[in-house]
């Protein structure tokens, strides 16, 4: 496979993804590839509240990719509204996860339709197809798979954790229940065996937290593990630090060093390059795998496609 | 028993009760009595919808009673959004059924509490209460009690019919699933028989389609049958005429007579004494029943204390 940008945004490419970090690659890489791009993303963090089922990663990413996310806040939609919330408060209702007026519709009609049987593979397909959005989302499996924090105030459910309490228990181990059961979702294998992928992202979302509940599915890994094309992943972090303030605390309690060298061993025999950034570009030489040195910061819609472009020219560069 | 306003207006009273119209007196009853109002709300109009369950006439008295109802609309709250409705429908969501953002989180509350095993009859007390309501409001029952109409397009949710289907399909009758295996809900039977206990009022709501269903729990029926108290209607027909659309096109299409006469005898033997409107009158005379004359149509919220103060007065005239 030839340097060539041409040649190689030609072919599809698969990106792991979790939350708000990955999903502006994934933006990026949809801005070059349109419908070439195939998202796999986390659903550890699912859970169900008020009797919804809601996805954060998975709805996080359908935002962003429909161009409909709140940019300032960082989650949710944009030009959002909160009178439900309101009125929930009024009626004694549990107020710790905030659910804008407009993000609500997306749950109560998944909740609906997975009642009816239908699985959230097809249903999060139908969304992103009526959302206008070109590349395909998929979750990592239909099966239940859930993220959860051992904690010294007690095991949490992953979004308990993070908003209800904040951050603020000290975290001993993370475990992704159900993961050694579950079976990737429709679409997933054959994304990953495709003859017409080109290339493998692993987005710079938090590898603990939302990359590890997708590798931790059996077949995505073992798929990941055979592949035939090159797969890189972009780091997290930035001048050693996590970009986003609870990968550092986390990393930080369960005595992992916050570096490039952490994220190329973590993810070693799963990625064949790692993105890292230009202020940590002094460890390269010294990392046991190809590196490519860019800005990781993605801090408009610009540099979400020039990153996008470093990351699968880079990848075709290791074909 | 005196006639003698300030004495009746120390006993409870017992409302009978469906959506607007009937909440309207209620509301008007709720300013003479305070905590001495019981208000026994029709559940048959109740369905689910995306999921979440919606019982339109405890939520019209709900938001009535507590000042936050829609009076120009004539359903769901003032200064009422609609973002979760506009995000629905490009989800391509069910969109016959509108929902209000504030509405939103009575129905979301309401669903979790049921399904985590708590009785409609509590879960509407708590409500109330959080809404600074000093009515008491009852479901008749916490049982099944579903409004059926059948038309020439089949037999329909009593919503589907008025909502979604906007009255048009023919009326050949209407049944009330559920309601011969009914219980009372808990307080119903209670306050029914109470020695406090000083009328019962049925309020102006269609009496085929919102009065009806909660008459045929059995229980009810005959604590009404029973009663050691006065009971009076007020009529919902003005001027020979329905006050609400629907209610005129289907008691022409079941070949019911729009007048009081009709009134009268449908509640023959529940009722001691039928209000009816100033433009009936004439009428008074051949009624088989004791009539007072009033002006029935209640405009504002001085018309609805008026209608409820001469309503309690006829019915103390008559214990």
């Amino acid at each position: 496979m030839v340097v060539d940008g041409l040649d190689i945004f030609s072919k599809k490419v698969v990106a792991i993804c979790g939350g708000v970090g990955g999903a502006k690659l994934a933006l990026g890489l949809q801005q070059l590839l349109g419908p070439r791009l195939v998202v796999v993303v986390n659903v550890g963090d699912d859970f169900d509240h008020l009797g919804l089922r809601i996805c954060p990663d998975l709805d996080t990413v359908i935002y962003t990719l429909a161009r409909l996310s709140d940019e300032t806040r960082g989650w949710g939609r944009a030009n959002e509204t909160w009178n439900f919330m309101r009125a929930l408060r009024e009626l004694g209702g549990e107020d710790w996860f905030a659910l804008g007026d407009q993000d609500l519709a997306l749950h109560v009609e998944r909740t609906r339709r997975l009642a009816a049987g239908e699985s959230l593979t097809s249903i999060i397909d139908s969304i992103r197809r009526r959302l206008g959005i070109e590349a395909t989302i998929l979750p990592v499996t239909d099966d239940v798979l859930r993220t959860k924090v051992e904690t010294d105030v007690g095991i949490l459910d992953f979004q308990r954790y993070f908003v209800e309490h904040r951050c603020a228990p000290r975290v001993h181990s993370i475990s992704f229940e159900g993961a050694d059961r579950a079976r990737v979702g429709r679409g997933v294998y054959g994304a990953l065996t495709s003859a017409e992928l080109g290339a493998i992202v692993i987005c710079p979302s938090n590898p603990y937290l939302s990359v590890d509940p997708i590798l931790a599915v059996p077949e995505l890994r073992a798929a990941l593990r055979a592949r035939r094309v090159p797969a890189v992943a972009v780091s997290p972090i930035i001048g050693g630090q996590a970009v986003k303030g609870p990968t550092a605390k986390i990393m930080s309690e369960l005595a992992i060093e916050a570096n490039s060298l952490t994220i190329a061993t973590h993810y070693s025999g799963l990625i064949d390059g790692l993105v890292i950034d230009e202020s940590d570009a002094a460890e390269a030489a010294s990392l046991p795998v190809v590196t490519h040195v860019a800005r990781t910061l993605m801090t408009d819609f610009a540099s979400r496609v020039e990153l996008a472009r470093r990351t699968v020219a880079f990848a075709t560069e290791l074909g």
